[in-house]
């Protein structure tokens, strides 16, 4: 039989929806698993919440006090699916009643509590993950493995952007993402840092910055309920406004450690653009383009072909490539965000069954939010400012 | 509390897999959930295979008497997950003891085995399903909304195209989907009967074919045990070979009850085409177009946009469009193959608790495998087939 | 010095214009040019006309009496860019004057006429070309040089469209394109030819047809003048109406001598879609895509490529590629329409000098009329027919 | 009769050619035409490869003295085609001598020279001309229709690339695009202006940078008899090299006078992209994408479009779009590099003859040069440089 690993999930909103599949999903797909998740306890703000977020979610029991609940000699995982103002106290919690911890992105609000964080986590011994699922994607995988096997040669350069448009419209409504006491920061926390994961993944680290940064929509409407619905929002014409204190465009220039340069940029009024997460990658022997918008897809060059035959190939993934022996077994069946997410829960419980700490972990999570400071220190002083 | 539906669940491969997904997850994304459709039993050949396929599947019971299982009075549901041999038999047997059934596609091998399931099911009053998930990507169902509201206007053409690679390799293995006795049908039954229910759904029924259908590979290495692996089988170029009784493509015209016309196109020997299910629908009032490949988006174009900015609009579905409510809140975050299932099954349980017919049901399943046979007459014949 | 051959060019439309810039612009591109023309002598309707073209062309003279000119002893090319109802008349008295001829394409309205020009050209011992550009593109010719070099091994299907809207709405203008005695026939002789050269260019020979003909707009308003706008024609909701006669889509399925089956479709009735020519070619060892709006690109796929590295290669045609030592230095400076004229001219004269037969000729032409002839046939019968 | 313009063309390499086939292809499209540009003198570097460009691009005369050509009276036009170090002399002396000039870009090596030929232009009352010709395409046209008439808003964000391939392999030849004293830059002034350039038309002055530069490939092999072949050169493994002394990447991030902000980048070092200009707009009402490979094509979002049918449009342009006129009569037939130059053409013999200065003038140009300044003056300082 295999091992079962009670998990309590910290949060029933739009990431409790997408964990909690995993959790049920993951050895349906990934046979033999690592282990089973068992969906224990889920934790939300009421009794209420949390009661439907059990019956919703399929987990056997509900709370709404997280701290009782990370503390129980029954629970092996900690799930954080909660707003980034929390994420510090409950993993630091959790960490000290010694169990493994996965947290969504980004790591914390401030480099402070992402330091925090990782020393909790480290002193007690747990394996510890932070959810950048987008890395997850095989078509991503594929693009390490690429590289790792030398067949792009020596990174050059690397181009990064996520552009979003769900609140592009200044009508939609002030969620918690605008607010910097719960975000921390605004696109460079939300999305940039996702950019910032995919580069330390593919290319390694990055040295320093150099940012512009800026808020188009400096007022939003005052949401009732504090639901974070993203674009499924109404717009709010009519209602009061309160203050936008992040920021909404991040423009950066970049040097790796490795001696590769770079751009990243993310921003949230990109009218047109969804989810438009693209990497460029050119190295001295090929290149790379992804677009998560087609994420079934990974775009590769090789310079070594025959000169009447070079250009972009349009690699479909499946069974043939990164995580294939799990997804579906052909190419183009789909990859969606549930995906991405079942592969995310596969390599967590995988690496604690192996007995390694997984990646990106506190460690990793720390370093990008490092990353995330000095864009926002960059963005203030206009000059080049080195991470750490 | 969510009303609780026990499903049994007949055969534990490839589709047994997507359809537990479906059943986990269904609840989380379609919250208030029409039923929670509750993993009871998991039927497979051996108690062995049943016993593995329930601790994967996260079922609660697991066995190898698929009889004794759809006669059991605490079941509500049973869904069959066969290879095409066995769908009639079970079927009918479920039928009779009144179980509403969601049956993978094809309904059957034949047409007089569909007629006698549509029999058994209307007959018993039961709800009943054809799992044709491609009509539930949230773009084809937008595609239908778009035509309901009559926004392309009298619909003029279609063609549709099925393509796949998974088995041009001469040496990939002859899996049940390449013999007869158990397929019914090759690239017909397999594929090309998607792109009619595709067509049925978005422009009506067709009324006549004019097909031609070919088998290109002939022989195929035999297959140890049996088991579908479709694209992520080994190559057996060594082994003994058996003959491959069904056809591997087939083209044909069409001509619609409601006076359009068309073409589709379904093979299995298209290198470099993965799952390339395509769709464009001419109309007297605009164009729409699909690539399952790429099944985020939908394109759509209106002639009556003004003159200088006419063109396809590449529509990524979220929150505005079908069953938005249920998926992810942003566009782009990513529909795969578990979303189309999921949608599918809410489906299903939606129809079942409102009282209604799901569609496509046995009566919609016959339909197709009449056009299905019209499409394998009119290869032999070379002429014109009226379908019925 | 190079040789320098007079031209004289009958018509002074739309077809007028880009062979005379290809006049103009040919030994520019492919230097040493085989000849340089000399655009001596423009004919059009009336003397008015002529003086008009000749002044626009940039030719030496001008005239109104096409059968002077073509008797004339200092001409020694005549091209054809008139509607098709004179091209045998022109072409036939040209080729007893012993000029070489480049007709437009289609070669005439009726299998007999374009005999008749067959026969006149072979026994006058002269040069001959049909003006089916679109395989002069770069990209085109590219698929062509994989095929014979058997990169994708033997062809098991070609799919191949020519999808256009400039005609879609009921209220374009009634151009001679619609009028059978003029045109011969209509989406069959205008655009599904183009398809047919392509498919003869990179398949080989057709064999047999079945076909579905049909005319979704009866009757048009009259057009003043008689100028071919194309969709450069102002709608006339107003005005009078006639009759079209002529077809304004056809399917067909398709047999090739060679063994290979496939389909073609050519509509104007196809929102969204300007000049959409695409082919699509799967063959034993890979495939090959083309999409002439994306002209500058061919897509083909490798079936022995890695594993881990098989997908569809975008190849931007340049210097690597065929006609690349002519035309621009760097692949995605741009293949328009011009260069494809530019091509087709160079290749004209180069076989003149070389003397050898052009491609596609009269003979080939005459080919390309019995598979019109036979799709209009089938469109008629409801049968598979043989060509010729 | 339209009136005929004298035109001394200097310099009979890649862009001769491309100016040439303008000149007479110009009057073919535009019709009537604003004038007609006779090829009157050729001037090359000695007599016989003057005499040859004579023959091959079709001009009366031939010439190894460009000073005595500009200063005949006869002529009225001088195109400067030459390598950018003869750019301002043969500028100057043309501008005292009166002719109208068309200049190749970049205007300058250096800034000091683009003022010079400004001032010299200016002085001489001429008009004049820099060669920009990628904003002659007409989807770039379209975009600044769209933003004219106000379709996209605000502008926020504009984010350009110029990405190429053609010099990325470290043994491609040392032309003189390498060498400072004949380029004046590298990246920057060959390809980085043109995306300056098109910032400007799109969005307005650029008021600061922020730029990164680079040079991956510090020496390259020596090139014998020096022309240059860009992508279309042997590779010269075994041979002698050279340095390069110009940067051959440029990141920069753009803050606009108007109050956008953005980024360009421009590099020859990424694999797989040949001629890869790339536009992205954003603003308070939609979005404009363009990318040149793809350049029949503009893709432009509309915010204010029904919620359920928001998404980039896909414009092929045509008739019904800037240039549509002259061009051709149906989208999607082609535009090539060719129709790029063509319009160019028209537009600047059209502002002649209008009596008014063409855009980008020389003006223009200066103001393009001290953009492409500050770039390299801040990939020096590391810091933001004001623009003039």
């Amino acid at each position: 039989m295999t091992k079962v690993m009670n998990v309590a999930m910290i949060g029933g909103g739009f990431m409790g929806k997408a964990h909690a599949m995993a959790y049920a999903s993951m050895p349906m797909f990934f046979w033999p698993a690592p282990a089973i998740p068992h969906r224990k306890v889920v934790v939300d703000v009421t009794d209420g919440m949390a009661e439907e977020a059990r019956e919703r979610y399929g987990f056997e029991e509900a709370s709404s006090d997280w701290r009782a609940v990370v503390n129980r000699p029954d629970i092996d995982v900690v799930d954080i699916c909660t707003p980034n103002n929390v994420h510090a106290e409950i993993a630091i919690e959790a960490a000290k009643a010694g169990k493994h911890i996965i947290c969504e992105k980004p790591l914390a609000r401030t480099v402070e509590e992402a330091r925090a964080m990782r020393d909790a986590a480290k002193a007690a011994g747990i394996f510890h993950m932070v959810a950048f699922n987008y890395r997850r994607t095989p078509a991503v995988a594929l693009a390490r493995k690429y590289i790792e096997e030398g067949r792009i040669g020596r990174i050059l350069n690397f181009r990064g952007t996520y552009l979003q448009d769900w609140s592009a419209d200044p009508d939609s409504p002030l969620s918690w993402r605008f607010q910097k006491k719960i975000a921390g920061s605004g696109s460079v926390g939300d999305i940039a840092t996702h950019v910032v994961d995919l580069a330390h993944y593919l290319v390694g680290p990055i040295a320093e910055v150099n940012a512009l940064t800026t808020t188009y929509n400096k007022t939003r409407p005052l949401q009732q309920g504090g639901i974070d619905k993203l674009g499924a929002a109404e717009k709010a014409t009519d209602a009061e406004r309160g203050e936008v204190d992040v920021d909404d465009e991040v423009v950066s220039m970049l040097k790796f450690e490795g001696g590769a340069i770079g751009s990243l940029e993310a921003t949230r009024n990109a009218y047109g653009r969804n989810n438009f997460i693209t990497l460029e990658i050119h190295g001295t022997k090929g290149s790379i383009h992804f677009n998560y918008e087609r994420r079934d897809e990974l775009q590769v060059m090789f310079a070594d072909d025959p000169g009447d035959a070079r250009g972009f190939r349009t690699i479909y993934t499946g069974p043939a490539h990164p995580y294939g022996n799990g997804l579906w077994p052909i190419p183009g069946l789909g990859i969606g965000y549930s995906e991405t997410k079942i592969v995310e829960c596969y390599d967590f419980f995988s690496a604690i069954v192996k007995n390694r700490q997984p990646s990106p972990n506190f460690e990793d999570g720390l370093l990008t939010e490092l990353v995330a400071d000095a864009l926002i220190r960059s963005g203030e002083t206009g000059q080049w400012e080195k991470v750490g």
